[in-house]
C-alpha cells in the first residue's frame, strides 16, 4: 500500500530517478518513428534534494493524528467503493463526477456505510475530550480530501445533528440519541435555514406551540417562505432532524429554539404531516441530498425540546435561566462554531491538494524554447509561473498553522474563551476559504487545459468548495462581524480606561510601532518588522474605524446604520486582524522548532507569506503604511523569494503527506497516462496496481 | 411569445405592479396559518421608473442584428429540445446539467440540427462581407447565452474548421468544402493542439511528408506527446479535421502547415490508420466531445494542403511566396483571431446574464432588520451589496462597447489593420474574460446559496466559462504579448524618430498629461481627467518597461530572458493599454448619442467604470499616479456613484434585452417557484406556458 508518509516519498524520489535512468518512462510504441519526441521526466529530476526533513515538516503541518490519517487514507485506497482507476500505471481514487446527482448520492451513502463498518466514526458522538475531538477533525479532514460531499454529508450528521444534541441537549437527549446516531442507525439532519431566511436565523418563520393537554409541541410551517431549505440529508436519507423554530408559549414569542422531530420511518417513508422536496442539482456537492421540509402540525413529545438553555414545563410554563432573549439566542449558536472550524481546515487541505498537483505538473511540463534549439523551459522555471504558485504555497503553510491553532483553541474551549473562538473562527473561516478559492483558480489556470479535466481534480474542487464562501456566513459579512467585535473591545477599553486584553490586541497597549522608511532585504525578512507592520495596520484601522463610527453616529445615524456605511473600513480591519493573528500562529509554530534547515525553511515561507500580503493588499499603500518606494522594494524581494523557494517546491508539497492516489494523473507521468495503450480497457485492467 | 425587447419589459413592469396590487403574488396555502409572512414583491416595486429609453439602450448594447437575435431567442424558447421547465408559473430554458457527459453531447447535436433546420446557419460559410459576419456573431452570441457548449461546438465547426478553409484554403477548397460544411453534412474539427504542445503551436510534433509517387501527403503522430488533444468534435461526431503538422519536404522541415484529413466515414466509423480517444469529463462544456487523435501514416491527396500561404508541387517541390518561416507561421495564425473575438463577446453576454439575475434577486430578497420591528432590508439597499454589484454592472457596459468595437474592426479588417486586431483582440479577450469570471463569482456569492443551484445559472456558468481564461492563450501571457507589441512600437518610434501612429498610442506624441493633485467630484467624473490618468499610466509604464528591458539587456540578458524577467511591468502595462483602449470605445459610443437621459446615464456608468479601476488597481498608488488622499476621495466618490446607480439598476439590466426565459427562477417570484405546489409534477405541467 502506498503510504503517504514523506519517508516513502523520499523513496519515491529514488525510484523515479532509477526508473528514469533505465528508460522506463519512454512511452513510444515500436511502430512509431524513433525521432526525438517529448519524454516525461519526473519532478524529482527538476528538484535538488531538500535539506529539511519531510517527515518532520509533515508532522508540523498535519499537527496531530498522523497514524489515524494514514490508516484512513489506506482504507479508502483499498476499497472498490472509492472508484479506483489506473492511469499511467498508477491507481487514483476520486468520485465519478460524471454520475448523476442521484448516483452520486447513492455512492456517498455506500462510502459512509463502509467507513462506519471500518470503525472510522467510533467515539465521534459518545466520546468526549480534546483527544477524541482532534481525532474526529483529522479523520474528517482526510475524508474531505477524497470528496467534499462525503465530508459535508458526514459533517451534517455528526457535527450539526450530533453537535446540537450534545450541546443544546441534556442527559435525556444524550442517553437516547447519541449512540444510535454514532452508529448511523439514526440519520440526522439540521433544519435551521429557511427559504426566506438564511443568515438571519432570528427571522425564521417556523412556529412551534405547546399543547399542555397532550404534553406535545406542535410544529408548523406557516407559509412557503418558512419551508426549511438547503437541509443536507433531508431529500433522501435523514430519519430525524433538529428543527429551529420560533417558540410561542401562551401567545408570547420566546424566540428561536431547537427541537428534535422524526421525518422518516425506518423504512424510509416520510412521516405524516411532513412534506419533503429536493433542492435539486447544484454546481458541486451533488453527493449531498439537500432538501426542503414543510411541517403541518407535526406533534413531538415535550422531551424533544433541546433544553440546555430553556425548557417548558409539562403544564406549559416557559423556564429559562437566561432572561434576555438575545443572550438565549447567542447561547444557541455558540456551539455551532465547530462548523466554521471544519470549513476552515478543509479549505487548507483543498489548497494543499491543488498545489501538490499544479506544482508537480509545473516541474514536468515545458513550454516554449527561450534559446533557439534548446529544450523548452519548465513551467516552474518561468518567473511569472513561480510568482503565481509559490506565494500561494507559502500562504498555505501559514493557513495550516492558523487552522491548527483554531482547532486547538476549539477543543480546549472554556466559557471564557467563547468570544475569542467566535471571532477567530469567523476571521479564519473567511480568510482560509478565500485563500482556497483563489488557490484553486490559480492552480487550475496554471495547469492550462489539464486543469479543466475532472480527473485532475483541481477544477472540479472549484465547484465542490465554492459553497465555503457563503455557508456558515458570507465571508464579507464575517469580516464586518469581526470588526464589530474589535470595536466593542476598543470602546470598552476607552470607557473603562483599562488595557486591552484578549483577541491578541495587547499590542495596542504599547506605543505604536515605528516602521523604518528604508526597507532592506533583512528588515523585510525579520519577524520584528513583519509583526510591527501588521500591528501598525490593525491599530490604525481600528482607530480609524472607531472614529468613523463615532462621527457617523454624531451625525445622527443609529449604530446599525453607521456600521452599514462603514463596511469598507470594517472589511479592511477584519483582514488586518486576521493577518496579524495568522502571522502569530506561524511565529508560534516556528518558535517550537529547534534551529536547523527546517526552521530556516519556515522562516523563508513566513517571509514570503507576509511580503505577498504587503504586495497584494492595497491597504498598505492606501492608508500610507508603505510608500511607493517600499512597495517597489517588496516586489523585488518577492521575486527573490520565489527563486529561493523554487528548488524546494517539490519537497514543500511532498511534506503535505498526501498519498499519490489522492493526487491526479498530471501529477505523475501524464504522457503514459494519456497513451493509446491506456485507452484500451483490457490493457488498462492488466496494469499491476501500485497500492 | 415573450419578446425580449425593452418595450415588453416596460409592460412587464406594468403587469408586475398590477399583479402585486391584486394580491396575486401571495403563495400561502389556505391550510396554513394567516400570520404575516414573507411575500414576494417584484423588483419593479423597488425601482422607480427610469428616465432613459430602454429600447434605445439595448440598441447601443447589442449594437447590431437585434431582430435576428430576438428571432433566435424565440426559436429556442419554442422548442422542447431546449429543455423548457416551468417554475413559479414561468418557462425557463437551459440545458439539463444533471445529464451525463454522453447525454449532454447528444442533446447538443440535436439542438444543432434543429437550428440548422430553422436556417440559423445560412450563409455562415458561403456568405461573405461585414453584414454576414455581424449576423453570424449576433446569432452565435445568442446561442452562447443558452449554453456555452452549444456555442463552442458550433464555433469549432463554423469558425475554426470553416474559417481555416476560408482563410488558409484557396478556391479549390472553398468550392469543395464550404457548402457541405455550412449544411453540416460535413462536420469539421480543428486539430492544432497536442498533448505535449498547447500554446506553443510551433513546437507540435505531428509530421507530414509528401509521396510524389502517389501524389499524397502522409501524416504521422511520431510519439504519444504528438497526439492531437482537446479537439472539439473529435471524440464523437466530426467527419473531417484540419490537421496542423510540421511539413517535411525532402528531409527539410518547412514548419507548421494545415491539411484536411477525413477521420470518420458517413456512417461514423473511424477511418483506417486513424485512432481516436475521448478527453473525458470536464468541469464544464460537457456538451462538447473533446477528443484525441493519432495518425498512423494517414494518406491524403496533395490538394488537401491548405495552400493560401505555401504549396507543394505534384513532383514534390515546396513553393511559398513567403520565404521567412516565422512570417509564414504568423500568416497561418492571423485569421484565427476570430476565436478571440467570439470569446471576448461571449464573456460579456455571460456577465450580463449573471448580473441580470443577481440584481433582480437583490431587489426582492431581504435580510436583517436594521431598525427594530421594521421590515428587513433589501439586499441592494445595503451599501456593501451595491459596492459588490453596481461597479460590475457599469464595467459590463464598458465591456459591451469594447466587444462591439472589436467585432467592428474585425469584420472591416484589412491587411494593414491586422496588427491592431491582433493586439486589441489579445488585450480585450483577457480583460473581458477576467471581468466575466469575477462577475460570475461575485454574482454567485451575492445570491448566497441560491447562486449554487444549477437552475439559477450563475454558478453553473462559472464552470462552463472557466475555459476562457486559458484557451486561445493564457490571459497573463496575452497581457505580456500586448506589451511586447507596444514595446516594439516604442523602439521603432525611437529609432526612426517618427511620431506614434496606431494602437491608440498617438497620445504619446503630446506632452504628458497633468493630473490635478486635488480631485473634486466633478474632476473625477470628467472624461478629460479619466482619459488623462489612463494615458498617463500607459505612457509611464511603457517608458518604464522599455527602460527595464534595456537595462536587463545591457546586463547581458537576451531579449527573451529580459522579457521573462519583466513580466510584472509587462502585465501592468497590458492592463494600462486595455483600460485606455476600452475607455476610448466607451467615449466613442457616448459621443454618438445626443444629449438627454440616455447620455447622462452613460456618463454615470463611464465614471463608475473608471473610478472603480482607479480604486481597485493598485498600480495607481504603486507607481504614484494617485496619492493616498486621492485614493480616499475616489473611494468616497464610488460610494456616491453606487447610490446614484441604485435606482437605475433594474432598468440597466433590463436594457440587456435578455428574455425572461433565459434568466432563472430567482430573478422572478422565487417564493412561488419554490412552493409546494411547484413540487407536484402534475400541477407543474398544467401551469399555462407564458411564451
Amino acid at each position: 500500500m502506498g503510504s503517504p508518509s514523506p519517508a516513502d516519498q523520499v523513496s519515491r524520489r529514488a525510484q523515479a530517478l532509477a526508473g528514469h535512468l533505465r528508460g522506463l518512462h519512454t512511452s513510444m510504441e515500436p511502430s512509431l518513428s524513433p525521432s526525438p519526441c517529448l519524454q516525461y521526466s519526473p519532478p524529482e529530476l527538476a528538484s535538488p534534494p531538500s535539506d529539511f526533513n519531510l517527515s518532520d515538516m509533515r508532522k508540523l503541518m498535519d499537527g496531530h493524528n498522523l497514524q489515524d490519517r494514514d490508516w484512513l487514507f489506506g482504507l479508502m485506497i483499498q476499497s472498490k467503493l472509492f472508484n479506483p482507476r489506473v492511469a499511467g500505471g498508477r491507481v487514483f481514487v476520486s468520485p465519478d463526477y460524471n454520475q448523476s446527482m442521484e448516483q452520486q448520492r447513492e455512492m456517498t451513502m455506500k462510502r459512509i456505510h463502509y467507513l462506519l463498518d471500518c470503525g472510522v466514526f467510533q467515539e465521534w458522538l459518545t466520546g468526549r475530550g480534546p483527544e477524541v475531538e482532534m481525532r474526529k477533525f483529522a479523520l474528517h479532514e482526510v475524508i474531505g480530501m477524497y470528496d467534499h460531499s462525503l465530508a459535508v454529508k458526514l459533517g451534517v450528521h455528526y457535527f450539526l445533528w450530533g453537535g446540537a444534541i450534545q450541546f443544546f441537549g441534556t442527559k435525556r437527549h444524550h442517553d437516547k440519541w447519541l449512540r444510535d446516531s454514532e452508529n448511523y442507525v439514526i440519520k440526522g439532519c439540521f433544519a435551521m435555514t429557511e427559504l426566506g431566511h438564511g443568515s438571519n436565523v432570528r427571522g425564521i418563520e417556523t412556529v412551534t406551540t405547546y399543547d399542555s393537554k397532550t404534553g406535545e409541541f406542535v410544529i408548523n410551517s406557516p407559509c412557503e417562505s418558512a419551508q426549511k431549505y438547503w437541509i443536507g440529508g433531508a431529500a433522501n436519507h435523514a430519519t430525524h432532524t433538529i428543527v429551529f423554530s420560533q417558540l410561542n408559549i401562551n401567545g408570547k414569542s420566546e424566540g428561536v429554539h431547537a427541537f428534535i422531530a422524526q421525518i422518516r420511518d425506518t423504512d424510509g417513508n416520510i412521516c405524516p404531516n411532513v412534506r419533503v422536496a429536493d433542492c435539486g442539482h447544484k454546481i458541486g456537492l451533488n453527493g449531498v441530498d439537500n432538501g426542503r421540509i414543510w411541517f403541518d402540525n407535526v406533534r413531538i413529545p415535550r422531551e424533544n425540546l433541546l433544553n440546555s438553555v430553556a425548557d417548558v414545563s409539562p403544564d406549559g410554563q416557559y423556564l429559562s435561566a437566561i432572561k434576555d432573549p438575545d443572550q438565549r439566542f447567542a447561547a444557541f449558536l455558540a456551539p455551532l462554531t465547530s462548523g466554521r472550524v471544519t470549513i476552515a481546515t478543509s479549505a487548507v487541505y483543498s489548497s494543499k491538494m491543488s498545489l501538490a498537483i499544479a506544482i508537480r505538473y509545473s516541474l514536468t511540463r515545458r513550454a516554449f524554447s527561450i534559446t533557439p534549439n534548446q529544450p523548452e523551459v519548465l513551467l516552474l522555471d518561468y518567473p511569472s509561473h513561480q510568482r503565481r504558485l509559490l506565494p500561494l504555497l507559502a500562504k498555505t503553510y501559514a493557513m495550516s498553522f492558523a487552522a491548527n491553532y483554531l482547532k486547538m483553541i476549539y477543543v480546549k474551549r472554556t466559557p471564557e474563551s467563547n468570544k475569542t473562538i467566535h471571532v477567530v473562527s469567523s476571521a479564519f473561516k473567511a480568510i482560509l476559504t478565500w485563500h482556497n478559492m483563489r488557490t484553486l483558480q490559480e492552480c487550475r489556470e496554471a495547469c492550462g487545459g489539464q486543469g479543466l479535466k475532472t480527473e485532475n481534480r483541481i477544477g472540479q474542487m472549484k465547484g465542490e468548495y465554492d459553497v465555503q464562501s457563503t455557508f456558515e456566513g458570507d465571508n464579507n459579512v464575517l469580516m464586518q462581524q469581526v470588526s464589530k467585535a474589535l470595536l466593542a473591545e476598543y470602546i470598552a477599553v476607552q470607557k473603562r480606561n483599562r488595557p486591552f486584553k484578549g483577541l491578541g490586541l495587547e499590542h495596542m497597549n504599547k506605543s505604536c510601532p515605528v516602521v523604518p522608511s528604508q526597507l532592506t532585504s533583512s528588515t523585510l525578512r525579520s519577524s520584528q518588522f513583519q509583526t510591527d507592520i501588521f500591528c501598525l495596520r490593525e491599530r490604525d484601522l481600528l482607530i480609524r474605524f472607531a472614529a468613523e463610527m463615532s462621527q457617523l453616529q454624531a451625525q445622527g445615524l443609529s449604530r446599525e446604520y453607521a456600521l452599514l456605511q462603514s463596511y469598507q473600513l470594517a472589511e479592511d480591519l477584519g483582514r488586518a486582524f486576521s493577518d496579524r493573528a495568522i502571522l502569530q500562529t506561524f511565529l508560534d509554530a516556528e518558535a517550537a522548532v529547534s534551529s536547523g534547515p527546517l526552521k530556516s525553511m519556515l522562516s523563508l515561507l513566513r517571509s514570503m507569506h507576509v511580503l505577498i500580503i504587503l504586495e497584494e493588499d492595497a491597504s498598505f499603500l492606501r492608508y500610507g503604511y508603505l510608500s511607493p518606494d517600499n512597495a517597489a522594494g517588496i516586489r523585488k524581494e518577492v521575486t527573490i523569494l520565489c527563486s529561493e523557494l523554487r528548488p524546494h517546491a517539490l519537497a514543500l508539497v511532498s511534506s503535505f503527506g498526501i498519498p499519490d492516489a489522492f493526487l491526479s494523473p498530471i501529477a505523475f507521468n501524464w504522457i503514459d497516462a494519456n497513451s493509446w495503450s491506456s485507452v484500451q480497457p483490457q490493457q488498462g485492467a492488466t496494469v499491476p496496481l501500485q497500492i
